[in-house]
């Protein structure tokens, strides 16, 4: 493979074309150069592109937000650590230098597979290769209308709306009239990553980011609920680890329900599998993820959570020019696991469908099968609490959490926002304070 | 003046209430401990609140949003040059500390002068002395249909709207179809400081942000139109720097048209009082602001701007236990000049009333009419380039933007976001960067 690249041949910058020509320069500016389109500009469609940097292609990322968003901190943003900015630039920065790129700011309407276009809400784009790598959303299992109730936590808009939520629960108590009792109960559905993140997160703003703020209300007696429907949290992890885990959250006060499915969520609250209701106005949902429409398009078949099944090359079936990457994807891996929807696989699939194309591109025809590499799993819990798991090498408490926020500092893209995230963060150490403890939006 | 301060007694502090006993503390802690009631969390509220820090009475500070905003600042959040959490602390940190101060939030729905009640959305609040300093928001004259084709810009809301409205337009060109030509027209109206600065913020971006991560249209092509009914712009400042101010206007780009109306506005632009008319989606107002409704909440005449005529003194006629002020007041000074509606006098107000109470509650009685001390005038235009008033000194350009910068981050409040906006500052001054270019909320 290594030949592979020495063989692409490195490209003259191209210059900026002025306004006047644009009309002319949707086409390649290089006749003839392969057309790579990418749909998506989360972890694995990003990881294709800058991989591409060099490669004689003309690549356009079509994506229906300006922003790549760093989602595994997206709950920080969510419980006021961080501001939205923190964890997300904006894609063109991204490729600003990256001159064989270019970024089209649209929503996919439809993919004809067989003329080779995608269909957008601008204009259609033509390729040659495709990569489609359109992530997930949360997923209510067939109840849509819960998703009014229990706001799902995918999109910087989806964050904002939770902080906003959030932080609106403690300010009503505060302003309840006396003899009313306020309500502080939050719940949290889903004990993966986000969930347990998210329920350690508001914890720890209820007992300390916001306790001497306010005069009339003690927001330490707030509740808070992490609710999973299977038998223990983080089920991608060793039992031990989840055990863990699960004495973390106690100590920290956070009243963790397994083997209780919710069955009913309503404006007033959630009705769980054993008939307990809680009442509570802060439902929060990590239960579940669907993939993007992207079956759909394809018109081809989907598991139960909308992933496309790919071969081992992560081409579609019968499509060797198309990629469905990251956690659109379905993988089987050569030793017969599927491959996880976590954010260095969804880099390694970008890697690899890049590298596959290149490949093609040189002459070479490959069917090497896609191999994920497990470096190991964290997840955090709270303040200085997290699980890591690699493997022989499993550990919690601080260790492990200092490991995560470094780790996480590290892989957030650009200076700035590294510089930013090491800012806040240290002053939320010190301090307890949230800086970005704002309510904004309608209500 | 200063014997009033040593005869007040310096108090010790409260512990906080457990959340059991929420409904009984709705009463003054203290029995008979005068209750100062202060709407509005603006620069004249909260001097006022902060300036009664260590006086005898329990303070209630309502606001309909959970933060103070530092103003000055918000059209760098609209250009996307800051974060809303770096112009913008919530209430309840800033008075954290203050162990007389509680924070509530709600929306004032009326005020019954008579009973000495404060009416709002969550439940009414008593007062001994009242402070109302709810300010402004932007007028359009009586054409109200206007504001959801040229929003302003007052809330962190607002300036979020701008930002998308504005990244969108690009990203649209960006993205149009071969063969149209796209529309980069940017209509701010109104030369007032808010205006100007808008106005050269968003010919920065086209010019120096954005114009290496387009590859289809030439950001810089783009035409800023600024917009003034008047003779000239910064009618506030003394001819010769509008002048100035209008020179380097020109010298970035924007397109400045004095004495031009605005005689209708719609989807499609905006129509001007010589006929001519300009096609954009991107109109933005800067051209009027109306107080609140204090006055109607009195049932007391208002001027043409809705603002409430007070005594010399900044207390509302008839009670001289209800304090207005801050943009919401109409104040004639001694020397028979208006107070201007600006952020040193709000300050200057809320202390000013502040300390009136304090004066009354020494058993003294003063009716010293309030004197704004103006310690000068500073409005920027761009990188590098505004203009600075102070009396017989003025001077414009780089001394004065300089001068500007260091104002501006020294009074925003809390050293977090004065860190926070520093880095940006540095990180977009030597990048030319947009650190805050998300585009988010619904469209």
């Amino acid at each position: 493979m290594a030949r592979v690249a020495r063989t692409v041949p490195t490209l003259a910058p191209l210059t900026p074309e002025p306004m006047e020509t644009a009309a002319e320069s949707r086409q390649p500016a290089i006749a003839g150069r392969p057309r790579v389109v990418i749909v998506g500009a989360g972890f694995a469609g990003l990881s294709a592109a800058l991989a591409l940097r060099k490669a004689p292609v003309d690549i356009t990322v079509v994506d229906k937000s300006n922003h790549h968003l760093f989602q595994p901190l997206l709950y920080q943003v969510a419980t006021a650590a961080l501001s939205p900015a923190d964890i997300a630039s904006p894609v063109r920065s991204i490729l600003s230098s990256q001159r064989n790129a270019s970024v089209m700011m649209a929503e996919v309407t439809g993919i004809d597979a067989g003329k080779k276009l995608v269909l957008t809400t601008a204009h259609a784009v033509a390729f040659d290769y495709l990569i489609v790598a359109t992530g997930v959303r949360h997923a209510y299992f067939g109840h849509d209308a819960w998703e009014a109730h229990a706001p799902g936590l995918k999109t910087i808009d989806d964050a904002v709306a939770i902080r906003r939520r959030m932080l609106t629960a403690f300010e009503t108590a505060e302003a309840t009239a006396s003899g009313q009792a306020p309500n502080l109960t939050f719940a949290v559905i889903g004990g993966g990553p986000t969930g347990v993140e998210l329920a350690g997160a508001i914890d720890e703003l209820a007992h300390r980011g916001l306790v001497r703020d306010f005069r009339r209300i003690n927001t330490s007696m707030a509740r808070i609920l992490l609710i999973e429907a299977g038998p223990r949290v983080l089920p991608a992890f060793p039992e031990t680890l989840s055990a863990k885990a699960e004495q973390q959250l106690a100590g920290l006060g956070v009243d963790v329900r397994t083997g209780a499915a919710v069955t009913k969520c309503d404006a007033g609250g959630i009705t769980l599998s054993d008939g307990q209701r809680i009442e509570t106005a802060c439902t929060f949902w990590a239960a579940g993820v669907a993939a993007s429409p992207a079956a759909k398009w394809f018109g081809v078949e989907a598991d139960r959570a909308g992933r496309v099944k790919v071969e081992p090359t992560l081409s579609l079936p019968g499509h060797p020019d198309i990629f469905v990457i990251g956690d659109t994807a379905l993988v089987q891996q050569p030793n017969g696991r599927q491959v996880p929807g976590v954010a260095p696989a969804a880099k390694q699939m970008g890697y690899f469908a890049a590298r596959a194309i290149v490949t093609r591109l040189a002459g070479w025809t490959t069917d090497e099968p896609f191999q994920y590499a497990d470096f190991g799993n964290l997840a955090t819990i709270g303040r200085k609490a997290a699980i890591a798991d690699f493997g022989r090498l499993r550990f919690s408490g601080f260790a492990a959490w200092l490991l995560w926020s470094l780790a996480h500092v590290y892989f957030l893209i650009g200076f700035r926002n590294r510089a930013a995230v090491m800012l806040d963060w240290a002053w939320s150490y010190v301090t307890f304070g949230r800086g970005a403890r704002l309510i904004t939006g309608g209500m």
